[in-house]
């Protein structure tokens, strides 16, 4: 019998108790699966005093994460502290340069130091594992680091943040304004106090980025992705949404296309039958396009501690029966460098809202300007003005229009809704969403 | 630069050409990603003289699948010929007697031999991947024996045939009889010419045997599974399942109850707005009910020869990277014998069609009938009769009745349907279908 695996793990929070519980209800089942034990035998936490439904006896406390990732008796350093940089960043580094392997279920640092954390992994033999980091227990790193080791990727999306699509989909099902939804997120507990790293689309940015380094062999680089939230969502788009036959989520697409690899974090206009669209609340998918075959999607909880805690234990598991995946799948050396794609070359079809002025010769000039940038109109919905408050106010109330282009280019679009504001047909800003097929 | 991994093919219809095809494609990204080459080195297949558009200079040509797996030069054997026993399965037997690594995609071989072949790969210290066996390019074998490693498993279930679900799938959406949309399924290449392999569910069970023995840690053991078709479902069936809130798939399910683990496969009423549900056409799925997390779903193509290749060869370059998985995920030493449960213990909700003689009395006695056997129904509708056609006939036609029940026993029901049809009150048999919950 091989000796039993030795873990440190820095970080007692829900995720790291439960961690902790797993390895121990599930330690038969492990030592089966793995031909040897597995054994947390020194943790660290910011309280030592803090009370824990978790039994410790026989586990050292380490003084600090970096006394714990250097630790002579651990084979592994599992960082479940958080945060981008130090004090996790340099015991990952410690414990990657003694040859240890580490676990981490910390996608803030993957996204800003994966690639340098990986050429360390690599050089003294570690892994670097980090399943966790997105789509909590759903294996989409693995799927695609190991899955689909022999297929070319042409595009990954999905859905990556909980919140978002919390929000979105009570919008959607109760026609409610975002701030409502966002208000009852946060009573919740799926939003922040400060929602804006969540609604703005950062969190699925790290997230996509990581996939996206996975999928394309490229170095991950966050700053490389286009980012827009959710925040200038309306009832009124996802109600078109509906009848147009789309749902609205915010998406994070990474996709080849003839001039690199585009990375982009919106909200998106997804068929209403694909799978993507059917889901809802705090749930998470990812959809791979592997060339060649029909898309592949991967659904389940993107976030809790039992659900992230799956993930870290099976990371340590493959680690324990000997499994040493290069951390981006291939070697650092051989990863590309990324920039970020300029969106005004993004191809796509779109969806436009705009309000009307008035009814009789405002779709007539859309139509126009939208020809004059060669753009098809897949189709156009003029809403009824309501009658009464036009009567109320003595003039004719804005009236929505909605249209839907075929495949274009941003840029036409800016420049055909830039004309069509200054031919004063419309009032306020036109609302524009890109949509992805599948 | 480790020395290249050589592999032989056995095998080369679609599958194993797209094999080849593969991996002379991808063979840069395979090197980077395995930190060696991968070649095939020798092939065989029932007619070399076939024309094939693929490029096999400098690989040899084996004289029988025997000769291929037991070719001093090959590391792995990669077994794409089908059927349930010999040649393959003495093939397999001799690649891993000799300590080679074998790929297949044979899931009759493996639901039959599956057990005896991992006790040969784990004495002889080679691995035996099957990924494509169940699901295609859907890494569900990847996810059940590694990704959810340390986390124990409730339920797997999903829809595993895409005949099936494309049958269903098309009635369902144009009103189709079983006979005529099987006849189309036919016409298209989705079923055989003698269809009951797949329409009575024995396709299933033997992907289902696969699966339950990874999450629960018995052999497989395809005869433990009990087995129900499609044939009997009628369009009036999916109607009354769209009115109620369901969808009706043939649905594999292995779940683990006080009494066992329970192994069926049968026509299965699921909620509407569950991730199985939307599932259609030839696609297939599986979800995995892990403890204390929510469910994870894996949606994609279970068929086909470029998916069918995505996963065969990702098997063989986890074999490149040096991973040897037990072949089920623990020891087989360790692996439990399961049997048959009886059905009659199943617990569950269940739909029943039932055509009533005529409407007055019937309802009160079939709620009778159930009552006294503890069932409550969760809701009961009656068609009205079509008038014209009883007046034609000059007495009442007979008219559906539709029961929702809460859950009950098997036994129960089977109970309460026998009295109720000593009763006199229905005529024809009635149609049972049971309801899986998400």
């Amino acid at each position: 019998m091989v000796a039993p695996l030795k873990v440190g793990i820095a970080g007692l929070g829900t995720v790291g108790a439960e961690v902790v519980r797993l390895i121990d209800q599930q330690s038969r089942v492990l030592s089966a699966r793995c031909g040897r034990g597995v054994r947390v035998v020194a943790v660290c936490a910011r309280s030592k005093a803090k009370k824990r439904a978790l039994d410790l006896r026989g586990v050292e406390w380490a003084r600090s994460p970096l006394a714990l990732a250097s630790h002579p008796d651990i084979d592994v350093f599992v960082e479940l502290m958080g945060g981008a940089d130090d004090p996790a960043l340099s015991a990952i580094e410690a414990a990657l340069t003694r040859g240890k392997s580490v676990v981490t279920a910390n996608k803030a640092l993957i996204a800003k130091h994966g690639s340098k954390l990986a050429a360390l992994a690599e050089a003294h033999g570690g892994a670097l594992n980090y399943e966790a980091a997105v789509g909590a227990a759903i294996p989409i790193i693995k799927t695609l680091r190991e899955g689909l080791a022999g297929t070319g990727i042409q595009r990954v999306y999905g859905i990556l943040n909980g919140t978002c699509n919390y929000i979105l989909t009570r919008m959607e099902q109760e026609g409610l304004s975002f701030a409502e939804c966002l208000k009852d997120a946060q009573r919740l507990g799926y939003a922040e106090a400060n929602p804006s790293f969540d609604v703005d689309g950062h969190d699925t940015a790290q997230k996509l980025a990581i996939l996206a380094s996975l999928a394309f062999g490229t170095k991950v680089n966050q700053k490389a992705v286009y980012v827009e939230g959710i925040s200038s969502i309306a009832p009124e788009d996802l109600r078109a949404a509906e009848e147009l036959g789309y749902r609205v989520k915010l998406l994070g697409v990474a996709v080849k296309t003839e001039t690199g690899i585009e990375q982009r974090v919106h909200p998106t206009m997804v068929p209403r039958t694909s799978s993507i669209a059917q889901v809802m609340g705090v749930t998470n998918a990812v959809t791979i396009d592997g060339e060649g075959i029909p898309p592949i999607t991967l659904v389940g909880p993107g976030a809790g501690g039992a659900a992230t805690a799956s993930a870290v234990v099976a990371d340590i598991a493959d680690i324990a029966r000997g499994v040493r995946a290069l951390p981006f799948g291939r070697p650092v050396a051989k990863l590309k460098q990324t920039t970020k794609a300029p969106m005004k070359h993004h191809a796509g079809g779109y969806y436009t809202r705009l309000m009307a002025r008035d009814l009789a010769g405002t779709a007539a000039t859309i139509a126009t300007r939208l020809a004059e940038q060669k753009i098809s109109i897949e189709s156009i919905v003029q809403r009824h003005p309501d009658g009464g408050a036009a009567a109320a106010n003595g003039r004719s109330a804005p009236v929505p229009v909605i249209l839907i282009t075929y495949a274009t280019s941003e840029d036409a679009v800016h420049r055909a809704l830039q004309a069509v504001r200054q031919d004063k047909v419309i009032t306020g800003r036109p609302q524009v969403i890109r949509i992805e097929k599948n």
